[in-house]
């Protein structure tokens, strides 16, 4: 269950409208990496978790509060679009080219649709969709999703920090940036105690026995491009971070296998097959076929 | 550019026709994580990247192979629904129920649409999309989001190995496992070498300037869910993983601020504002300035 | 802000497995008017919403039971998929259609993606999406959305009741469909108060001043079927519900205007125009603006 | 079927070129509320009624005239946008700023893809779909859902009205809003009468025995978020609308259920199940089952 | 303007029930090449049209039927659905695995969402999206688009075609088959007179100058696979369609250039960029921008 | 299999930075007619093609090409964002109406999500989806929808022209226009050739037996609008382009039947059916069901 206070996590007024602005920060809200993004993550990862205890008191504890991230940008929207030129005529509106500006960088949606309110959108207008949301199962997967997802979203709060001068909203973004610090910390710390501890280990999932896979590629660098200095990288040589293997580096395949010959499927699809001699034997096989329908 | 070889980086046969299965592949071809996604996330990553050398090398070396696990996927699709009841009628089908099962767990599309050959789709006839690729310029987010997606790619492809017994199928899932063994080995080796050289630390962005964020909340962990049991993990208490400060544990919030008024937007917005009495003064209000126009 | 307590409104659990059935919640958790929808769509109005007090109150309380609502679904699939056959090969499952039904008609994300757990997405396998939310920031156009929401809601919901005779299942659906009445209820409520209290009116929104449309058609059925039947409805005469006008009936149109004439376009966006004699004259035109370039 | 006539059912010119504004009109013409969602809409509606006579005349008979209005849409916009400056290079273009911004405000596809004509997309650029329509047999249900489309849709309208002061395209606003007015009281009227004639009654579906819902929780208003103003409210205390019941006010949940423990799905799912000891014992399990294989 | 009419233009009764076969339809309904995408398509080819008479009139003429077609399989749907099992409990449901089989291949929207009947989606549940519609202006462009759209269009019917032995479906089947051939062939005429009246000749769009294009690489199969039997094809020798040049062959490119070097960007979009050393300098010089704010 | 080569097929290099053109150039990358587009659709168009050698060899030889363009294009658009004003503040971007029209008219998620990098998106921001691509299987049908695609790619391509004077895009996209004025070129050549070798022919699918469809309307030309100009074209008389009939012209449809009743599914699905009376004894015929449960 979820229980809504009406109070905001942190101040979040800015100084001035800035209906501009206002549509950026709809990616940090509405995007494929914004605060609805990872609030349905984390609430999904719990509700699908196979073990009790801290890992799954974990995922609610920073689900919920990613929910109240998302109010925040909401407020912090609203606010921004109150006082700003969303279009409505004026006669200055018409003959400004800064207000044009500003009109025509706006989300249209944001006026038409919302009356000057947020939107579960991206910067774009994308609505959000749960195509967004990784909940596998599998703990040492998701939390490195969960903390690219929190170093995605902190690059790109710091992008948004840069453009605008706005006090109000870059105080709310400051400590934006502070809980996405928190948040990467945390869900690397947690896949380090998930490997240190065994309950997951590389490569995931730790529990596929490895005789089953082709073992004789699993540590192969094979370079499928021209340039060459990728055989420098530590990926390239030494000992692999499963400690299970060496990285060894081959210019392109070290396997390979023919293409298996084309497919004939069922004449009745009406694929087209064979050049024209071959054709009529089987359209005469069709025709036999269609004769008994 | 681009030159195609037609023959496969392995084996693609399967043993016998499959429909069904032949739609659950499609998730690993053309879903959130499936191969199309790695191809084109790490070619993108390469188009984006503002450094010359081995990390570039990297991206396009390896992403060019997975257009050709792209292939792989496709061909094998195409042969397992080669010689499968999908649908077209025959007497015996009919009455069969075990045939009517198969159709009906089918790809209708597969029939109907590409007339028993591969899509650009996943295993729920959602269409592939650039919104699953992740190109953000800032190497370490980006090389831990492919150690997520090669993840949650061998998860999927573990789950596929037990859902068949198709000794042609297994062998190139078994091809594909070890694969994503070495690419999980090896982004995870790019991220931590990027970390060693200092190129990028955490928190991520690291050059955006520490001080500039709400740094009392930032190694802070809030539960805002009422089981305790996080309070038991290392992303609660000690050094964090960044170097730069200490867990600390909270439960609930450590700042709060009221919810900011509501807004009230031009009244040509049509929202609705105050009750009645009020209602008629900005009714006025918006009379006089409709007079106007 | 958002709290989350580990308990559940109400008991969410099946007497036994089944995997076809929790595709089909999937529907009332995350489709067109699933939870999902209501729990964003009253957040969003709360946040979108330009007068404090009950109104408001009243979205935020509501709100966040429903995110409670999404919860139970997302729990009660996760343990209908617990132990059902998800498409793991067992010799048995091979040869028994039964259980090749069951598999068929399940959705194999739930399977190969979320290994065995509730995805945010509907019951064909489309993900929830933004635009599926509705906050205008007009109450009574708001408002009765949100009566349709809770209508269209409670049909799926009895329907689902239908197609089970788990009576944990049905136990939890009776506790949704109980909730929807009561929403359904309020909701109306809310709207005849916003229109008894003059805050809103009929037709919506109301602060527009009638005498900028077009009155005269602004009662008039106009039938553009040739079934005639329509006129014998409440809405072909009589009192029209905004009380300001009497309906009437009539057959097609009652106004028309010719089309305007093509348009013609800058000739460099090569759209097709005149035919030859015409297009060399412009075809010069165009080659005149080219050769300056 | 459907014919065709070369005449608009009100004139659609604009005075002069904007193809900022043509923008915002796709909006009402390709958006969730659009004209298209709308003619759609209720067509489907006549499709799948059960009932034949007047509802299903009404559906068809507007549902026509919906089509009608897309097509007044798709001419204004095509000549609003056909001597506009949509970023064909020339040398006044590109130092004037107040041409930048018309370009900068302006659908890209516009120009790049239609060549000055109108799409089936909104103002943000997102294609019309499918989900945008409702039409679910329950003719109370369905018949709410339209007021509320002609009531969302005539809100749009008129903050377009204010958009704009060509007085070609607010007459044509004019006449769209006139005839929003008349579907706002078309569909309440029709509304209301299914509910006096009793073919549907509330709580939605009405068919569905009320015994069979958990009946103590459907007239109970549970307060989650901690603003209790809604406790004077309508829906608080007294009749409900659908004179079945009483409203009654609680602060939060009178229900509550533990959540169920955890799933263990087969293991071959790979999720993350218990720590380390018992991980032993579970891998062990599965060793044998993959030893089966 | 449209006006309905309530006939059908040809009959649209199945023998029986099917509702795994509704689902199949709906492909052609709301699919990629159903017939919702080519009313649209040719209607918003009308209203974008630069050019009155025949042409116009042909695409008018003929969207309308479309509409036509969508009506008679939306009806068709409604029908087949009518007496299926689609998932609601009966005793014999539960133990008879063909039922279960043909439940399990049943959209399940269908029954939950639209209470048997028919959806604006796929046969894969994806909603029909604007996207599927091309109109650019350019009538031979949009024309071949056109002839496309029947061809998959009628190959697809004819699938469907054998998919059932329901002689209602097929007859109704027959008739959209004839209607397809009509207009594959009528869409090849108009594009034929086009290029022969010169309105547009090929290369599409043919008022580009051609001296503005690289002429030298106009005409060259460049081939960038390995498999050499695409020489053997009359591309890759003798005249062009166009009539304006001759092909030749070409084993891979026959110009090249060398990737501009990276990208360098504001070191506030936090890419990362250089190696340590650079990297302490670029920080410096961020720092110092930094400063300023 | 494929590999990369670290070069271009062509000079990609702006003359200067152009954030809003960078814009419109997706459009060709990741739009409906994108070089996505075709490099997919011709690669899986290979994989699903049922005849080896020539045909074969062409798909795969030009799609592998399409990816280098897709390379060339991410290339420019990197280049083009490099140095522009993205949003960073700056003083002077504040007050120069320019620069905020320029900002205004970007891609957002240029610089929030890709940090000045190319996306796999269209002009408009939304993702590339494997819904563009068309593999039927059958060659004529395909290889239409190819020549089809080249078209409206050139248009777009030629309208892109105009909207630049860079003379380094210009340089780019007139490579690229030659290479759409070949494929063309090619693409028709195939189909006629196709044609000519009888291994396919008009209509398409040319091997479904024509005597299964209504020939009685296959050539007649169905007027459904008022305009009457569609009867002077070839498509009205003469012969028809398949060489099988007469063209034939009339006004309105040929053939009609009465809309068959409506269905009454299932009482349990809720829908509305009769009125009152007959409500009361279906109403009795669902209790009696629902009783039994």
């Amino acid at each position: 269950m979820f229980f809504h206070r009406q109070e905001l996590q942190f101040k979040a007024t800015p100084d001035q409208p800035d209906a501009v602005y206002a549509r950026k920060l709809q990616e940090v809200l509405g995007g494929q990496y914004g605060e609805i993004t990872v609030a349905m993550q984390y609430m999904f990862q719990g509700w699908n978790m196979h073990i009790p205890g801290k890992y799954r008191d974990l995922v609610f504890g920073i689900g919920a509060e990613e929910f109240g991230h998302v109010e925040m940008l909401a407020t912090m929207i609203a606010q921004l679009l109150e006082k700003s030129p969303l279009g409505i005529t004026e006669e200055a509106v018409q003959s400004d080219p800064a207000v044009a500006a500003v009109v025509g960088g706006t989300d249209m949606q944001h006026a038409i649709v919302a009356g000057a309110g947020a939107r579960p959108f991206d910067s774009m207008g994308n609505p959000w969709q749960g195509a967004y949301v990784t909940a596998s199962g599998n703990l040492l997967a998701d939390f490195t999703s969960n903390a690219n997802a929190e170093m995605q979203g902190r690059v790109q709060v710091a992008r948004l920090y840069h453009m605008t001068d706005d006090s109000g909203v870059r105080d709310m973004l400051a400590f934006l940036l502070a809980r996405d610090t928190m948040h990467q910390n945390q869900w690397l710390a947690a896949a380090a105690e998930l490997r240190e501890q065994g309950a997951e280990e590389l490569p995931v999932p730790s529990n596929f026995p490895l005789n089953k896979e082709h073992r004789e590629v699993s540590y192969q660098y094979l370079n499928f491009s021209d340039g060459q200095r990728a055989s420098e990288g530590p990926w390239a040589s030494g000992p692999t971070p499963d400690g299970k293997g060496e990285f060894s580096y081959h210019e392109g395949p070290t396997t390979n296998a023919p293409m298996p010959p084309p497919t004939h499927p069922d004449a009745r699809f009406y694929g087209t097959t064979e050049l024209p001699n071959t054709m009529e034997k089987m359209a005469g096989a069709t025709q036999d076929k269609l004769k008994k329908e």
